[in-house]
């Protein structure tokens, strides 16, 4: 028999999913962090007391935790660290020079040192994912399908390196690589390219988790700006990984799609 | 004894220093493409009419050229081609759908075939590389040092994929990676990341020729608009591959440098 579900809610609409799909789940929400859903224990905690999230969370009989939406890192204040917070600090301070990865599962520790297992949110909400084949728009053609397996191959050799969720090749030709500044910014640089430089492929989106990225707190994610910021950048299509990628408001992504003729296509890996 | 070097002019200020490096240099330039050189046969070239350029430069005496400056691939009259342009189409169109190396090779192998080797504006002008060492700029420190290697680490997983002359790191973070668009855009995209998302370190910006890339003609550049676009993305330095990386306007390339506060630093290979 498991216990309850904890969710710990930061931006966006994602937390909300995840309480409707779980209505007996336990939120958490946090200062400085505008949550779109209310915290079940009336108050918003402290990223500096964490000791009091846990006491939370065992309390209300949680045995497991989602992390949902979407969190820059917060400005921690020193002086307001609780022991189980400062416990943690060496270990959160040595994890934040290795990258978001070290980070995370630096944080994943924490918790289920504390006997939260972390689970994603797509396991309680598996339609926040795709399965396999086209999702909306029109099928892709040849020629999308070996630019989407070019931008593939991209990002494959960029994952040794702890880099690369994006890429967009059009014609074989590799037009952008996501790096810090997210798909958004990407696809921004892409809509710049000057024109008679641009092959006459329209060119395809790939989203994709890195090798060995940690799907329970760390998932692509597209959504119905992602759709709209390809259409603008002239792209033909997107290509996702199937089961691995998040699908915020789905509705809406589809439709978006259908609208701007964009193939939305997930990849069976 | 070798007979005379044929120097076919495209844009900017390369061909000229081509030219006074080589004043016996027999200069050839292409309508549509305006060149900074006279044409010594006194008559612009059309692309379409290859056999008149081999011919010309047999005449003058040329056993080998140099192709220096910029050229976006020109629009070809078909009507227009010459016989031994035409023989050369087939080749070309082909190449033409492997990528820009794929294409230069097939452009070299055109002019070897006609008995006129083909060697880079560098071996001409030594100065238009640098020798290994720091050329401009404050000694660049530890951490701009361990960015570098970073930014090389990344251009060497991307080097297979015929791709990648260019990419910034940040402490530890990659900020952009040179596509299509070229290193200025990439600068520009570095330029307008989110301030709260940077990391504290300014960054380094690597350029570098990707593994196996021919340097007779394609060879990756610097000049003092990539130290202006550097310094307006906020970096504190770059670093470019001995040898390997045309300096564009030498003087002004340094002074610029020195002026922003930007290292220059040139790395074995």
């Amino acid at each position: 028999m498991t216990g309850r579900l904890g969710l710990l809610a930061f931006r966006g609409s994602l937390p909300a999913l995840v309480a409707a799909a779980d209505p007996d789940a336990h939120v958490i929400t946090f200062r400085g962090i505008e949550a779109e859903v209310a915290p079940t224990g009336g108050n918003a905690h402290r990223f500096e007391k964490m000791g009091a999230v846990i006491k939370e969370l065992k309390r209300a009989g949680c045995d497991r935790i989602v992390m949902a939406g979407a969190l820059a890192r917060p400005p921690l204040e020193v002086t307001k660290l609780d022991f189980v917070t400062l416990t943690f600090a060496p270990k959160l301070m040595k994890a934040l020079r290795t990258g978001d990865d070290g980070l995370l599962r630096a944080v994943i520790s924490f918790f289920e040192g504390h006997g939260l297992r972390v689970v994603g949110a797509h396991e309680v909400v598996p339609s926040l994912v795709a399965a396999p084949g086209l999702l909306a728009g029109p099928a892709p053609d040849e020629a999308a399908l070996a630019d989407a397996a070019r931008a593939g191959e991209i990002l494959a050799a960029l994952a040794p390196l702890d880099l690369g969720q994006g890429a967009v090749v059009a014609g074989g030709l590799c037009l952008g690589i996501e790096t810090l500044q997210g798909t958004d910014a990407m696809l921004s640089a892409v809509a710049a390219t000057d024109p008679e430089r641009r092959p006459r492929a329209r060119g395809v989106l790939v989203k994709l988790p890195k090798v060995g990225q940690d799907l329970r707190v760390d998932m692509p994610a597209i959504g119905p700006q992602t759709v709209e910021a390809a259409a603008e950048a002239g792209l033909g299509g997107i290509v996702i990984a199937a089961g691995q990628v998040l699908l915020l408001d789905r509705a809406a992504l589809l439709a978006a799609a259908e609208a701007a003729g964009l193939f939305l296509y997930a990849r069976e890996v």
